[in-house]
């Protein structure tokens, strides 16, 4: 999507140097637009555990870069075994990283170490393409659900929560494809974006590109999206995901869960966006066996902003002898899920439904 | 309550002039504790609406003392109708103030202006005492929920939201009332405290107030509130109430509501605590007729904290040009509460036990 003008993926491949590995830090967001330079896959390694770069599908194309500069340095067994290992063991819930690995994997595992470093980098070149692609294929099921709801010129809200917007990928995003489309298309469509404590993603991120690209939309603390489904400004909930099961169970950021509840309560629709690579056909049941992962406590009891001056200054929000606790993700049962948006089409939130239309994959 | 082994209440009359008002300025904590004085009817109108004072109780007897000031000031018919309407319009959504401010009139509108002065203190002293009294009685009726989970020693958590403890009252609290019970009766209560954004009375208020008392507790974004109960480490919900209607609806800070629906969804019981002035007889839907509160837009796009040099700093965390709404109430259905806990005992959230047990007040 477009930065002021100039499209922009979230991730690429130096125009200058051929080699090194381009992201835009999204710590620094909405604050600056900092584009890094990743040399290693260490760096790699470091910018997925401290969110430089975030997003389920955005995690596995940087995993996935990570593995190349890994085969740039060294293109040995040994080497390769150790970027995928320290690489998987950035963030544990998003189903992505593990499946870009081992892709990565497979495809240089046979070869010859001197074919390594051209075949990882075509290999994460792939990925991206892929993923710019089946995102776009989510916006173009997607967009129905919106324009369904858009009769007469009536503006459709939509509400969604953390951030799978484009930055979340490579491109285009997962629920906010059909979004931008529907905008694209001349839909008056408005999104309700929860700010998502305690890393704000929806507040930094998603408020930010949602208005570099001219969506109309308005901020609101996570407390208020069960208000606005009561009031019945709220059409329909598209959020994206970490980690689905076969059976349709849904990890999402923290918090997730409760939009799910008042949807359900308001008679309000819930869809998940997600390409496939995002099922885990492994586990059935989410409560029991994703991993949610517990970050620091300093998430909860500091909050990063920008200052009267303008600098950007970090705050204690908490009494300095409270402790903290801090999961990161909740599921969200399949029985409260309206829908699935892949990128072969609207599925039902069930195992039967999801092996069908992905057989060849399940 | 005490501070670091001082007792304290919320609002008291100057020991030393006897007449000027003394409190706890909230908006400095948890930073400083700042006992701010007003002198005016204005002052204390102004210490409302700035949230110097806050929580329902609290606010209703602050108002009455804000009519106290304003007798001593001037005594007059017109002077006390002012003072009303002034102080009346100051927060929309607490039934209490309008309740205090009633109880006020008709205790000095059939006196002689000259008497009005000593009689407007004293009642807003009765106030005071009444709601003391009537918290600890909360406390009382409350603590068997907490004691009867905590057999063989086990560890009770409890869950609340926002800050509905002594200083959102003159002293003792009510959803916090049974906890401080349990708590000084050696009960392992631990306390889960939803920081509740955007203004972040739990963070700053509940954390703040329970360190003070030595109880455990810990902070997590609201969130998390779910997910604890999906994990089983919730046993119960408590929380306070800005108003309920004769049939039970309750309104309270935005984001109760989502707390409720998981409560229900897990099993977890979801009590509400509140004195008897808190419930509008008037009114049976709470969805259609009970005020919501909208607040400033900086409140969601701004955070204020203590940054790394000390000073009280206040950052940005929306991007300029995003707007915000920020509805301050949300309104949970009596179908969701598993019970009232009031100065008289618990009570089902329905018209007819309300009746019941308050037949006199009905």
């Amino acid at each position: 999507m477009k930065i002021d003008g100039t499209p922009f993926r979230s991730i690429w491949v130096d125009d200058t140097d051929r080699w090194s590995v381009r992201i835009i830090d999204q710590t620094k967001l909405p604050w600056s637009i900092d584009l890094a330079r990743l040399t290693t896959m260490e760096g790699v390694a470091h910018a997925i555990k401290a969110m430089l770069v975030r997003g389920a599908p955005l995690i596995g194309a940087s995993a996935a870069y990570g593995v190349a500069l890994a085969m740039r340095a060294d293109a040995s067994d040994a080497s390769l075994a150790n970027a995928i290992a320290v690489l998987g063991a950035t963030r544990p819930t998003a189903i992505n990283l593990r499946w870009a690995l081992a892709r990565m994997q497979q495809a240089l595992q046979p070869l010859s170490p001197a074919a390594r470093t051209a075949a990882a980098y075509g290999e994460a070149a792939a990925i991206c393409d892929e993923d710019v692609a089946t995102n776009q294929a989510i916006g173009k099921h997607g967009l129905p659900l919106i324009a369904a709801r858009a009769a007469g010129g009536r503006r459709v809200n939509v509400l969604t929560h953390c951030n799978a917007g484009w930055i979340a990928t490579v491109d285009w995003g997962t629920a906010l494809a059909p979004i931008y489309m529907a905008h694209d298309a001349g839909i008056d469509v408005h999104v309700w974006v929860e700010e998502t404590r305690p890393r704000n993603q929806g507040a930094s991120l998603t408020a930010w590109e949602l208005g570099k690209h001219g969506v109309n939309h308005t901020v609101i603390a996570d407390n208020a999206g069960g208000h606005m489904m009561q009031r019945g400004d709220v059409d329909l909930v598209i959020v994206g995901t970490d980690r689905v099961t076969r059976a349709g169970d849904v990890a999402n950021k923290i918090g997730t869960y409760l939009k799910a509840l008042a949807a359900r309560d308001n008679g309000v629709p819930f869809w998940v966006a997600l390409p496939s690579s995002t099922i885990d056909w492994t586990i059935s049941d989410g409560l029991a066996d994703i991993p949610i992962e517990e970050r620091a406590a300093s998430e909860v009891t500091t909050m990063t902003g920008r200052a009267l001056d303008g600098s950007i200054a970090t705050i204690r929000v908490v009494p300095k002898d409270s402790p903290a606790a801090n999961p990161a993700f909740d599921v969200t049962p399949a029985r409260l899920v309206s829908g699935l948006i892949t990128e072969r089409g609207l599925c039902d939130a069930n195992e039967f439904a999801l092996r069908e239309m992905f057989r060849d994959i399940a």
